[in-house]
């Protein structure tokens, strides 16, 4: 077996000797030598909640801050986020700490308020096929961190990004966050071998997400390792302060004091394979 | 093992005793003994192709029509559908034919437009999890075919429909359209057993799509009665003029002849299960 | 896409023009007008049992009897099949109703004695890539019923297939039993596009494991009805005289009424699309 | 969620403070502080070959030699393995390099010659539920590697290494290989999550298979630090002095000049989570 792609996906794919393409937000660099790490929790929930999580990763190390405004939830019943009061939370820790915001955004009508106030517009697993949504935010103003659908395969979810860079957003950020298949211990199966698939066949930068790719606390450490020395360009991680109280994915969020351990044991892992955090 | 679904489902479950749901579209129903057939191609190229297409269903015994006007492609470089002139002609069609027209919506802004000349909106499968899109086809005045999303549960699939219903539009149509499966040879597995217990666990009308779900040509007869055999309310079928020259999905579409003949063999299968065509 | 198998799939591939395989047990041929209904227990688990559940499948019209003497159970401290006391058994059913007999084997050293005392050599799911006994039961003298495997893709299976068949044995009975898949509310995914696509592939008889294949009592009728209308050439059913007290497969076990009452209603299903009971 | 397995799974599973079983084969030990890596080709094709391989791997630092005598071949018509003559040439290897020897076994009655020759007796994916087999050589006197199966749930895999723990064999090495999924680029998704999962609900030691796991030789580098990052026990690595002219699995096989850098490299990964190669 060898790794070819559609010869249709032309923006995604890597043309012969063609350098990685690396996503500035702020001071981060997402693709370089750095290893990015952009943490926070699932839902801003509360100023306080999110303002306490923004503190607790920027000491830690984070390069960036998560925080879902707009939530995508399987149920109507369940908490749907704060919204734009979300975002505005979001902005003033980035006030506060510096750290750039990664928020989610799913309607194209919505696109303009989410760039408003973030730095980088999160498209989820569920939109990874909303094309109109894709079209929109390929006209936008700011990266774009595209997860991979549960059940996208490489050449579609390249042909998703293909639709952001086609609509002249050249910011694209490839985030694998697990695919479904059978297993019922976890939430999905993280598929770290796109990791170097992509960096094969693809410029353009990855990020893993351990936290839904398991959807099990005490995965997210080992795998956060693991993606790094599969050769991630950064992790995205769910930390929040209480996450017995999290209105959302509580069970596979990290407490601040396990994530300031996961910095601390990432480093060595990132040196091992020539990058830093 | 036995069928028990979240009690967080509420609207779409099946409460003890409740009756079938059935949905009246025109002068059909889907949900009662009448077994409906939708057929038509899978994109309006143009007004002569569709109404090729919609006499010749309707000929056949066709309950309704289909076709794409805003159509969901994998690359952007791909014919992405006539939008609203599309949605003209399929007015046209229905205007002659008498068949009530189902076509796909895929962002809540064009929810509208669409709504102004179809009969029923679809939802694909790649946007089953879109719940912007589902609360504003909740609030719209025709009914919904929500599609199974190529990875979507049972309950995460009842659920889609909970936000539709919640927002008030009680009219849903399950179809089940395949899964992603491993499977090399077919483009998906149509789950057909998801028909039965949708049938028992909800009350809502539940109808199959055997051309995406196994996207090949010959096997959308079998799969057609197999799907009639095992309780389906009605079947989804692509019908194209000319299948060699359509612009999409032709290697799964029935020429109007081969339509005619699954038609003729439907009806006794339908009633060796005490239903009608 | 088009139906196309690997060229070096010989034996068990159809090559132009060829005729259906007839397998030829007793009385009963399989691939024939007339479907076959292969029933009775999952465990061979007393004489009473078994004669009691034999007696019910033949007065319902089965064709063949099944029931396990050697059982691949999941964990050593489950029940592990009452051995060649189970085929003995099985033999006096055979004696006492004329129905052919179904049973497993799981090892070729096993191969000569369920010889001796079976009619069809029955090989599970989880032994479809059990080289030595494919090998082995390609040597023997009776026909095999090959259980398609959790994750076998058609080829895979074909290739198991050509195995028993390059061994010399040309009476291959292919058996659809469900897949792997991500779904939690049934056992497997029954996939019956495989029915007619092997059909079309293939020249050897297929049959349905309706059981197995969903896992859950309520969806066997409506399962079995789907099959035959597909084109399967066959069902083997799990029929329990007392589904709560079963020792393996209970809650897919149909009840000698319930069975009863699904050959009445398949009759007509099987007229519907040419074939009969 | 949490990570609770079947109660009914007892020898395999960790009681509460349990250390980790140390599998000692030879010099090397499965399970401590060194990650074993075991390095071959994936036949047996000839004594030179086998030499050769085996002094390179051996050069390049491999804890032990694997090679297939008995070859489990998807079709009849491929190469099938030497048999006992790969036996002894792998004996004769281990004589010369000192290297402990992995070969697969496929049948119970082929146990006692492969333990003859062989110091770990490997059960294949596809013999994981061949439970004969696992009877078999759970009354060996080797260790066994245990290969999860394609479509292995973890607990339906420890129910398989229950088996051979309670035939009295102490010594299971579980291997994590790849998982069906619906990808088309890799063979197989490696299931690097399973690693730190087992580690938590299981004592027994844990390798992984890159090669087999991705079938593509760019991603066995890569994907071998990840697992050790993972927290995996062990390796295994398919290197063939001539890739292109391998019997078997020549695309997913190392040179043996690959194979030296990948150990250069894997040994500050190792360090970096505390382990040493």
């Amino acid at each position: 077996m060898s790794l070819k792609i559609s010869s249709r996906i032309k923006l995604a794919a890597r043309s012969e000797g063609q350098e990685n393409t690396l996503v500035r937000i702020g001071d981060a660099v997402i693709g370089g030598e750095k290893v990015a790490v952009i943490a926070g929790p699932c839902s801003v929930e509360s100023k306080e909640q999110l303002m306490e999580a923004a503190r607790a990763v920027k000491a830690a190390g984070a390069s960036m801050l998560r925080g879902g405004a707009f939530k995508p939830r399987t149920l109507p019943y369940s908490f749907q986020g704060l919204g734009v009061e979300g975002l505005k939370i979001l902005a003033e820790a980035r006030e506060e700490t510096g750290l750039p915001v990664v928020t989610e955004v799913m309607a194209p009508e919505e696109v303009a308020v989410v760039e408003e106030y973030a730095d980088v517009l999160q498209i989820g697993a569920r939109n990874v096929q909303n094309y109109p949504l894709l079209k929109r935010v390929g006209q936008a103003g700011k990266p774009v961190l595209l997860k991979r659908g549960m059940a996208s395969t490489i050449e579609e979810w390249l042909s998703a990004a293909e639709y952001v860079l086609h609509g002249g957003n050249p910011d694209v950020i490839l985030c694998e966050r697990g695919i479904r298949s059978y297993g019922k211990l976890t939430r999905f199966t993280l598929d770290l071998a796109a990791v170097p698939l992509l960096k094969e066949v693809s410029h353009l930068p990855v990020v893993v997400d351990p936290s839904h790719g398991t959807g099990i606390r005490s995965l997210v450490k080992p795998m956060s390792k693991a993606a790094v020395a599969a050769g991630a360009d950064g992790l995205i991680v769910e930390v929040h302060p209480n996450p017995e109280e999290a209105m959302s994915d509580g069970a596979q969020s990290l407490r601040p004091e396990e994530f300031k351990i996961l910095m601390g044991e990432l480093g060595p892992v990132a040196r091992s394979v020539g990058r830093r955090l």
